[in-house]
């Protein structure tokens, strides 16, 4: 089956310039729900640019008034005919959302995300899946499961290790939106800017980082994540392995000359 | 020995109403220290909640001017007369009180503090422990093991997982009392009231959540402390599994029908 | 090899009065970078200070506009001339500064730093490696490395264990300069003051520190990086075992019965 072929018009575009894939969810008739096409097109982009050595960071952003509003209750809702009432696609919709969420933190690219309107659910989760992220002063955020007795169990994944405790169960327990103000002061997000803004913001910070060393930026995204889940001895021991390899790069040795000389680096892939 | 039979007057109260169980430690006197009798009928109640269909959210409020002053030091020190000086005590007394501790985060029912006046050493753990805690403008949040000698080291295991590193350490190693403005903006209370009205609001936010699937607010509750000890990886896979058995679930599909339909939910227990 | 005779002048200075060791970065010259040469002092130094009964907590602080500015490029630059284009150096520098690092959570007594200025890559680490911190209005933190093609990777273990996800990789992928509000905001550091008075802040800290019972505070500070590596149940365990052991010292002996009598403790070393 190809999912994404499913619908008449792609539900997620994508334009790159200056090094920055910006990718947006277009579905707003949906409010872009991550359906089983948006799912597997996203996924597949995500790849995509994985392997695109001219795109050094991206910004995900969406149409419309939702940024995002979660999975896409009516198809799954028709699923419940299937002989095993969903069972089967129920598990596997839940493995592949989870893998592309995973694709997001293992990107060797940031992923910037770019919030106007409501993040909810599965939205919620990519917002706190991405390395960093804008939103718009009238962003909101919610995980509302509680509401039709499906609590956000996988986006409890990503926002509790975004959120202090209590404000992630606050959000779980309560499925109450949160406000972009509240959500910078709790950690979900990095800057909050005036409406309509935030696409701008985020693409001025990808321009930013695309103008460093890939090399350097792959090697710290994947050794933050890594480190993540170790204790504090083996995450000396890693880091200083990766410090001292990317060390011996010519990034490295090409960027710390040209700081000594006082000129703009020139990387390698430039 | 029945340490609760102890007592005159039992040292906690409990009152039901709308699916909320309120708890009430009621023994102003000593400052509701967590004493044996204390500790064996917070647990003892606690158990007896779990297993209650009825109850859907807990409340835990105190009487009088302290929310909790933690253990008991005069019943710690009469035990240094035991021919062992207290050690096999104190050891069953920490053990006793930290079991209790977890149970509140393995009840099934989210428990919600609800804060007036001074919360001190175990009684600061019991705040931090809890799913939600709400605070009196007035209420004070303090670990003061450090001015006798004693460290809040149990203490320390609930608020280091509430709190970041360097505001636990300060609490932790100064002992100094920290506001509720200060409690809210470090992460360890998620509302600020006015003095004396904690309580409504903990009741308020209790009946919200106890508005919902029993169901689906235990299933989250228990996901959220068990991925929170796990890798990425390992925590997609087990949030995955349990969304989609939760889609399963006749609460569920019951909502999101509900949601389709535009017509409040009726959840299966009520 | 001594790399520390190798300056003309000693890159630390060190101070102690009521029981509070001063440590104050003094290589102003070379923005108190860590060369070889202080980093083997200032671990030498800590590990005196770690057998120094009369020593009972630590303030760092810095000479200078810089309070430290990270690893010594120009040192590190020369040693490309190395047969090995100074691979071996690289491996062993980054594995000596962070056992330095680590040297300062496995001290037994809390180290406070007194920032003024700019702390930037491992001057940076060294103050998210501090149990507490002081920031002077005016001082700065970044994590630069992206800027000259070496992500601060071994920085990034201490940043990511004390601010948020978001905030930690929006440092460590911006490369941008961080005020002390933001810092604070952020939990990197417990206190801003007025400019110049990061020092004095951090003394007063560290003498209330230094005026509790010594086996007290070694042993809570010991214990919080402990359980914070470990799973809950786990945590709970070893801190009730640490507890109840703490009980039998002499120290929460007599300092509960001061607290009893209403009476000032006094402590075993004094």
């Amino acid at each position: 089956m190809n999912a994404i072929s499913a619908l008449d018009v792609p539900p997620l575009r994508r334009s790159d310039a200056d090094g920055v894939a910006t990718l947006v969810l277009d579905r707003p008739s949906a409010r872009n729900a991550l359906c089983d096409a948006t799912i597997a097109l996203l996924h597949e982009t995500l790849d995509a640019i994985a392997a695109d050595r001219a795109v050094r960071c991206v910004v995900l952003a969406a149409e419309g008034p939702a940024f995002c509003a979660g999975h896409d209750l009516k198809e799954m809702t028709a699923r419940r005919a299937d002989p095993d009432r969903g069972q089967a696609y129920f598990e596997d919709l839940m493995r592949r959302c989870s893998a592309m969420m995973q694709a997001i933190v293992a990107l060797p690219q940031p992923v910037i995300a770019a919030v106007e309107g409501v993040a909810t659910a599965a939205g919620c989760q990519l917002v706190a899946t991405c390395d960093l992220a804008v939103a718009g002063e009238n962003a909101r955020f919610a995980t509302p499961g509680v509401h039709i007795g499906l609590f956000c169990s996988t986006p409890m994944v990503a926002l509790s290790r975004n959120l202090s405790r209590k404000h992630a169960m606050e959000m779980l327990l309560t499925g109450e939106p949160t406000s972009a103000a509240e959500a910078h002061r709790m950690g979900l997000v990095n800057r909050v800017v005036p409406a309509g803004t935030a696409l701008e913001t985020a693409q001025a910070f990808a321009r930013s980082i695309a103008g460093r060393s890939t090399l350097t930026i792959a090697t710290g995204k994947r050794a933050f994540y890594a480190q993540a889940e170790m204790g504090l001895a083996e995450a000396y021991d890693y880091a200083a392995r990766v410090m001292a390899q990317n060390m011996m790069a010519r990034d490295a040795e090409e960027g710390i000359n040209a700081f000594v000389e006082k000129r703009p680096p020139l990387w390698e892939d430039r």
